[in-house]
């Protein structure tokens, strides 16, 4: 597997384009007659272009994804419903292809009524735009910004076990609302391998519970989020090279949108191992990431592991005091604050000041030992920093 | 019932004091052959005194509480817990009284080893000072802060159905590490009420779920959590007036915990109804006042009803959009935000300008009716401000 340019357009099948004006955008992905399957937000408030994509991926089968960004079209009735199905009617003009076959994406600001006329107009030039190109991946990606700060796409190769190369390359957008079952997020992902939909249903949804189910920033669980993946009809080709590669593509997105998390200035990697059972690493990897505490430390580059053992403690997963081991980790330097239950970074030891220096890097690992089992989870998050506050205080209604 | 004077001193045979010295505190209770009972943290990791307290409250009866603000105790292995015992010692040798008969409980940074010299005269000076006055409850209220800005008591005072009155008095700490499930909350209630031990223990349980539970500052759930109840022993007069007024003082102290939370400029009192099932109300109610988007909304004065309804989506509570009800009340002023899934506080209207006033105010009441049931339930929290991340950044290991 080798990491490759051009994002969802590194798959030749694909066509994007994005489209721009004032606080809104529109991306529209185009894979005619593609075999598609979505993990959507757990949420049961859930927004008009949910329900819409829904339906359209019911038999497994779209040809375009439109997604706009700038409002989530969510709690407005049989309007907000109306006027989802006629941004896909919309594309299903521009792209005369059927409007069953449209899956629909919103993000934004909740509850107010979607202005079609602006959303309208983008749509159309997002239409005229479509290429497959870099730079037609990258306006895609651009045009599904919210309170991001960077556009967020990644593409890989990889050889399948009968030799032949697939690609995989996906867009997304995600910095705030984010949470364990998926955040305001949106992910479009798109491959070249020939699979069914369950087989790809199977693949999408083993790789989201490893990687965007466990990105925090702040905890709050989306009406919007959708992930979808797209590919060439057919079967025999899914195989574990393509499913680590899936895995892989998603779990850099889920770091960036960590990286990216509103108002971060440090970013956090938490490997919890050892544990009995693998929702129990899951639990207590998802339990420090999200932890107001840990993230404040973060932020403070503190070295504050009580804060960490604690959230283990509370995160329902089986632990023993005794035997929990916790180290930090940056730039290749390590040091085990916690050994066995034993606290080694005292004040005044070396251990305490090389944890402090680690702290003050930009990227920390934190890596958990509760040395009762066999199972493993990695989750990922960012600091809690007074730009937060500033974000999402102001962020208006 | 009526409100009175004296904190946990309200009740006659009760005595109380505090000392402190540099960043420790230690408050003594006395209250002596009382019959007891506790709830503590269910964090997996529990602190030294944590355990003590189980031994003693064992058998349902202590002469004393011990407890210590500056350090929790916790994750000190072995030697730890010997020092905890040291403490319920003193106190035995103290206040000759078996030393079995001593609950421990310390608040305060956690896993460095406790200056048991430092303790050790602060507990010899408490002891000299113990007696039954306003002054002397509230001297043991402000030894057990931490990060609180203002010593917390209340007391109360009931006519049970039999005619006779009885009083109930409280202290307590706890203004950051607050959750759902106790966050670090120490609280201490003697009444003059004649009751067994269990029959004590129903009465706290049903209490603190009612109260201390459905407080939120930050969601971190800590590993010192202690709420004691004390009272005589006997039997026959626990009954509904006791419990009304049992619930009411843990409901006051909860409140000014949440008032006091770390960092806070507002106070969130947020009622659920019309749930299909209590546990409905509570996981909603929750929530709401733990989503970070919501506490940044309440900061920034932002009548964001999206964050709110999104919250109760995600809270695992059922729910339908269409039939949820938001409210805002301050001041005896209310306005409906949303009303049967129908947003009413549009850009433009009197309510999002009545709606945004309300939100300047400093106490505000979020009323969301599910309108599926019958069943209801009352949280408390607070904003997240930016002296919270200062704080909590700054606060160190």
């Amino acid at each position: 597997m080798k990491e490759i340019n051009g994002g969802i357009c590194a798959v030749k099948s694909v066509k994007a384009s994005g489209a721009c004006e004032d606080d809104y955008g529109v991306a529209v992905i185009y894979y005619p007659d593609c075999c598609a399957t979505a993990v959507f937000t757990s949420n049961r408030v859930q927004a008009s272009p949910i329900k819409v994509s829904r339906e359209a991926l019911n038999d497994g089968k779209i040809s375009a994804v439109v997604a706009n960004s700038g409002n989530a079209n969510c709690m407005n009735g049989d309007e907000g419903l109306e006027d989802t199905y006629e941004m896909a009617r919309k594309v299903s003009v521009g792209l005369e292809i059927d409007e069953n076959l449209i899956a629909v994406a919103s993000t934004g600001i909740i509850g107010r009524k979607l202005p079609m006329g602006v959303i309208g107009r983008l749509i159309k030039q997002a239409i005229q735009r479509l290429e497959n190109s870099p730079k037609s991946s990258r306006n895609a990606a651009e045009a599904i910004m919210t309170t991001d700060t960077c556009p967020k796409e990644f593409a890989v190769e990889t050889t399948l076990e009968n030799g032949s190369k697939v690609r995989i390359g996906g867009i997304a957008k995600g910095s705030g609302m984010i949470s364990p079952n998926m955040g305001t997020m949106l992910c479009f992902i798109a491959t070249d391998l020939q699979a069914s939909s369950h087989e790809l249903a199977t693949a999408l949804k083993k790789a989201v519970d490893k990687t965007f189910n466990l990105v925090v920033v702040d905890g709050d669980e989306s009406t919007n989020d959708t992930v979808i993946l797209m590919a060439r009809p057919g079967l025999g080709q899914m195989d574990q090279n393509f499913q680590e590669a899936l895995e892989y593509l998603c779990g850099e997105l889920a770091k960036m949108m960590a990286q990216d998390g509103e108002g971060a200035t440090k970013f956090m990697e938490v490997e919890v191992k050892g544990a009995k059972a693998l929702n129990d690493a899951r639990r207590a990897a998802k339990a420090i990431v999200r932890s107001p505490l840990v993230k404040t430390a973060l932020f403070g580059a503190d070295p504050n592991w009580g804060r960490i053992v604690a959230a283990v403690g509370y995160s329902g997963a089986d632990m023993d005091e005794t035997k929990i081991s916790v180290s930090l980790e940056a730039e290749g330097r390590q040091v085990h604050i916690v050994k066995h239950g034993q606290i080694k970074a005292f004040l005044g030891t070396e251990e305490l000041e090389l944890a402090e220096s680690i702290m003050e890097r930009k990227k920390i690992k934190i890596t958990v030992n509760l040395d009762l089992g066999e199972f493993q989870a990695t989750s990922y998050g960012c600091d809690l920093s007074y730009d937060y506050v500033q974000i999402n205080s102001e962020y208006s209604t």
